[in-house]
């Protein structure tokens, strides 16, 4: 674990992303942090005597210079998100007034906060479980109002408590087993289950084993409002996958937010599709060069091509199948990710229908032609690869956590089968008490320091 | 005016830039804004008893689903920054969150705020005057460090103090003329000023023309502090300009913000040399090309050059200078902008004599070869556009104000002009009064609904 974490020292960060915006909030938590906050600010005792969940107006000050007029929220220990005196500091938007006031506070003394700080120190005081630390995360990066709800709701607890639910069944059924062991074999009038190559609690066990599998599976669903479904667009240069990106980003309703890439390779943008947030890529041009900057271009699109889990393939009708699109067509053919082949221009142009029976989508990028096949493709795409999964209130939030309930499936799967086998109990017990453990280090019950750093480093700073 | 500027409605907006962050604050103020708020939030009474200036803690709540857990800033008036009741929403970070609250609040009767309607509100409830209200939308575009400095000092109240002094003394020259107005020529026995072509004031008169010109003069270098110096690197392809650009803002002291265009024809952003902020932007390359999509970029590229402050032209070292370099260059020449030609690649090339003799730079952005005669050049070209001008306590935030202290000298020129011909003060009354009038523009104290629309819709949504 790093010195850092664990620690209570006065921390700020930036909670809000600098830019041309009204306000930016600046959060400070710890001890003494509001002492500290005060020796920066016009009317120190103004901070040092508010109450907790009041508002104070005034100037940050730094070597008698006015840096920024300011409204600071004072939350006092242990009524506050972190569970310590914190204060959020409401200054000027921009990009200069918030980096001065985060200057002056840092000569104060306060210190960076790392990624996920201040929920960590959450979760230390006892302010919410991990599972629901890991959903404020995911509520921040939700990309749709559908992955909002399904934050929200574990946000809520309802995975804490469908955790606990089952835990507390585990732990039945350990107990069950472990009453058994307290005992000679000869002492205990052996019970019908136990005889029939079954669990002292068998009914529990099989149960809890149905609840985590649902859970596990719940994942699946998921892991795309999460982390997105990438679909990559892909074809010659030319052949029209720019004016395909806008098209699919023009229905106002669908841009969730426009990313431009840092270079000039690939640009992407989150577009919602019924709900479910795709990452939509456009590639830079697949053409060999010689040029070191584009050939690395076409590196990283190939590279995004092999992670995506759908690619439209952009023919360009003005000039007909080329050799490089065939090509192309056939290796990626080959392979289980889903492949949409669309000829584009059919403005001016007709697609033959050698594709047409290969259920390529005739399109015009520019004049929006064919756009409702398109969408209800890239629809059932999406859905062929969610279908398996209901929604449901109880889901994971996490891969963190469908490792750990895939850890308890497995040992409570084994403990299942070693009954079956008429195995003493004194070696199923450990299976079902390592099922138990799994369970709760989803709700941090159980956990190290490494786990957490691990889990909280991955947050954003601020949060 | 719009049927809206003016109204004092529940109106709401973002305050801070959605984005991967921890929070996203959300504004509302105006007549009945917290009891509309409560309508949405988990314990209504609780927001409705809340006193002024403090902070609730709850869930904002639309058609009985939870949208999302917010903290409330609680401000009643005339104690908040719009004097009326006001609320600030801390609600969680990233698109959607945020997203759902305001839909909410929309949902329960706020307006969406128009450009600067909060801080026109202050304004009309005389929080601010209109020198002050347009540096607070100064400071939330400050660029650098010294462009923040200047901003906080007029919203200090630096300039409206200068601006009202000035006004005072003006007054003064007024009623000075305006007391002879009251008499007939034979009443008074003509004063000795009067007598030699002088106005009554005329020293007065004199040491508010020079306090007005000086001001006039300090916008050549404070415009340069907000609207950036645009400097723009343009080249043959392959001239190395990204490696330029880059090289550029490799110096991470100087790097504000890097804002990538959108399109892939251009990349800009923000560096600041010696605290002057440069909007630094690399073009697309020049060629000629048959490509409509690059044409289009070739075309926007020109029309940078043409707005340019400065431009840095880069020759391709490896291959010599040619023909097109030769071409842009004198045509470029013929203009009165400044413009540096850089000979690139100088790591794997020598410059010729006769560039050298022209003042060319010799560089490698690969390399870092030559940066600091770059560097020095590049300074000496901002400081050739500001050299006039020292910064002063007080000084111009906006055009507005430039043009309005630009009216009030040409008049007072104009009536020290008259009073030298000895023309009669009636005809000379009329220009100072139209001096004062223009400074009590500047601070809002005489103003009209079409001028205070036009200033604030300039303002960004949500300040």
């Amino acid at each position: 674990m790093s010195a850092y974490y664990g620690d209570d020292k006065p921390i700020t960060a930036f909670a809000t992303t600098p830019g041309k915006s009204a306000l930016t909030l600046i959060r400070c938590s710890g001890k003494g942090a509001v002492d500290l906050a005060s020796s920066v600010f016009s009317a120190p005792e103004k901070i040092k005597n508010a109450s907790g969940n009041t508002l104070v107006h005034g100037w940050i000050v730094s070597a008698n210079e006015k840096i920024d007029e300011v409204i600071i929220s004072v939350f006092r220990a242990p009524k506050s998100y972190t569970g310590e005196d914190s204060l959020d500091i409401s200054c000027h938007g921009g990009f200069a007034a918030g980096k001065a006031v985060m200057e002056a506070l840092k000569l104060a003394g306060f210190r960076e906060a790392l990624p996920g700080e201040f929920t960590f120190r959450a979760f230390m005081n006892g302010k919410l479980d991990l599972s629901r630390a890991e959903s404020v995360m995911e509520l921040v990066s939700a990309k749709t109002e559908t992955g909002r709800r399904h934050a929200v709701t574990r946000l809520s607890g309802a995975l804490e408590t469908e955790i606990n639910e089952i835990k507390k069944m585990l732990v039945e059924v350990l107990s069950g087993a472990e009453i058994f062991l307290d005992y000679s074999e000869d002492e205990i009038s052996a019970d019908a289950d136990e005889k029939e190559g079954k669990l002292p609690k068998q009914d529990i066990a099989l149960e809890t084993l149905a609840r985590l599998k649902k859970l596990s599976i719940s994942w699946q669903h998921e892991r795309i409002y999460q982390e997105g479904f990438l679909a990559v667009i892909a074809g010659r240069p030319n052949a029209g996958k720019s004016s395909l990106f806008n098209l699919l980003l023009k229905e106002d309703r669908s841009i969730v937010t426009e990313i431009p890439g840092t270079t000039r390779d690939w640009i992407e943008a989150w577009v919602s599709v019924e709900g479910i947030p795709i990452r939509l890529v456009d590639t830079a041009g697949l053409r060999d060069s010689a040029d070191p900057a584009e050939k690395a271009g076409v590196e990283r699109s190939r590279k995004l091509l092999e992670d995506a889990e759908l690619i439209l393939y952009l023919i360009d009708g003005a000039e007909g199948v080329t050799a490089e699109d065939k090509a192309f067509v056939a290796e990626q053919r080959g392979k289980t990710r889903p492949l949409l082949v669309l000829w584009n221009k059919c403005d001016i142009s007709t697609m033959p229908s050698d594709l047409l029976a290969a259920n390529a989508i005739s399109v015009s990028a520019k004049t929006g032609d064919g756009d409702a096949q398109l969408y209800a493709a890239i629809i059932s795409a999406v859905q062929a690869q969610t279908a398996a999964t209901d929604l449901q209130t109880a889901a994971l939030g996490s891969q963190r956590q469908k490792n750990l309930v895939d850890v308890a499936c497995t040992a409570l799967e084994e403990a299942l089968a070693l009954a079956e086998r008429e195995e003493p109990l004194d070696i199923i017990a450990p299976l079902l008490r390592e099922a138990v453990n799994a369970l709760g280090e989803i709700t941090g019950e159980v956990s190290t320091a490494d786990i957490l750093e691990e889990m909280f480093s991955k947050f954003c700073v601020g949060k």
